[in-house]
């Protein structure tokens, strides 16, 4: 019997701890690389995260699996028994030009079920966080359930890259959505985006392609608030490959899923 | 002879004064009027402070004039003597939604000539202030001049309502400064995004209609860095009326008005 009240307190802990190693190191000097392409970055504060991360979980729960940005981590074919999906710094490109708005994101799943989500914004020191069924916290205080909004009333986080033509979705489905609801945001941390939704200071997200540890935590949130998570054609998200993303408070997400994402029929 | 080390100080202790109101303000309930159409949102709160400002101004100096968001100030015709620019709360439906992301902008000019400028972010309790030729702050430290960048380094900050088509701007000159970029974002408040390129998290702002009120503050602390404030055609601002803003770090300014704004010839 897995003790689950256990996992989460040291889950948090280990957070805690990876958030001072980086406030430690906005003193000393960044070594920034690039991955697949110029913008896809990655600093040595990533891979030492994610190892710090790494050697914990193998030391206190050798039988758990992890999936991890920087690729340290297990190559998964199955969401069988406990994955931890972890990303270090969520929103690299901020943590580089900003020193701000990036969070490490760290969610736990059991056969594929969130249990745990921990996202912790670690200059503003907040640590948004759920286990499924006991509730949803900003630090110590809990999260209100979402309620119902409309289009018309919503805030929508999303890039300004989906309403120009762009090869993953019609950008003729986004510019009435944008063109409808009071507002659209981007904040560039999907991890911070999915929180915004979950403390309900967006009404909405939406991305075009995101990978398991940039969502995991997240998901666990917004859900355990009573929102929803799937990718855009409104289907369970698949944790073992990149997708896309579109959470929303209740009611929202089915308005939108039906008035301009059109069920997914594209 | 004017103090305007006076000025400056009374101004800040003012703008922390609105702060600690609005902070206190959380805990009631925020009365909120629409403006001129569904999404131009006005508070109890956006009146009480621009209020709380004018009376003061009003009481130490009696000869200056006041131009502020909600109207209680005057109806200049000219920028003439000293003029104060007040926004009680930039950012109002962050106000509403999100109770963060919003900011006091309070700038001081005389004759046209900005002299004094002061972006408070209430929640995360940031002063940036700077007072012109004397250096630009947040809080007690020091910014740092801005460097030059090229765009295909740089973080914009720009809503996505400007790359769909639009009554304002033709869309096609910006999809490609939005291509060539490393990212945007989308905060909502344009003194934040002001104070954002200021403290170098983001490297242009670009806004296709602000009021005086919204970009005298920030204008005053970037140039203070070396940073360049102008309209999108590469034009003064106007401080007696609405206009386009184009914030940048210099070179970047240059490059994007030469390459993407074609010298403002649209």
């Amino acid at each position: 019997m897995m003790n689950w009240d256990q996992i989460y307190e040291q889950a948090k802990e280990w957070v805690y701890q990876a958030g001072a190693k980086i406030r430690l190191s906005f003193n000393s000097t960044l070594d920034i690389e690039t991955k697949s392409n110029a913008n896809d970055l990655v600093t040595n504060m990533d891979k030492e995260i994610e190892q710090f991360f790494i050697s914990k979980i193998r030391d206190v729960y050798p039988g758990h699996k992890i999936l991890g940005e920087e690729g340290f981590g297990d190559n998964l074919i199955s969401l069988d028994g406990i994955v931890w999906m972890i990303d270090p710094i969520d929103g690299t490109m901020n943590f580089i030009h900003q020193q701000r708005n990036f969070a490490i994101s760290l969610g736990v799943y059991e056969n594929g079920v969130g249990k745990i989500g921990i996202i912790y914004d670690v200059v503003h020191d907040e640590l948004y966080h759920a286990m499924r069924g006991k509730g949803a916290y900003i630090n110590e205080q809990s999260l209100v359930p979402l309620t119902k909004t409309t289009i018309r009333e919503s805030i929508i986080a999303l890039n300004a890259t989906w309403v120009m033509e762009n090869h993953r979705i019609d950008h003729n489905l986004m510019i009435p959505l944008v063109k409808a609801a009071r507002g659209t945001r981007s904040f560039g941390s999907a991890a911070l985006e999915l929180v915004f939704v979950a403390a309900g200071r967006v009404d909405a997200y939406l991305s075009m392609r995101l990978s398991p540890w940039d969502v995991a935590a997240g998901a666990v949130i917004i859900e355990e608030l009573g929102g929803l998570v799937t990718n855009l054609r409104g289907e369970k998200l698949n944790f073992l490959a990149q997708d896309s993303l579109f959470a929303a408070k209740p009611g929202l997400h089915q308005s939108i899923l039906r008035d301009y994402l059109k069920e997914g029929k594209w």
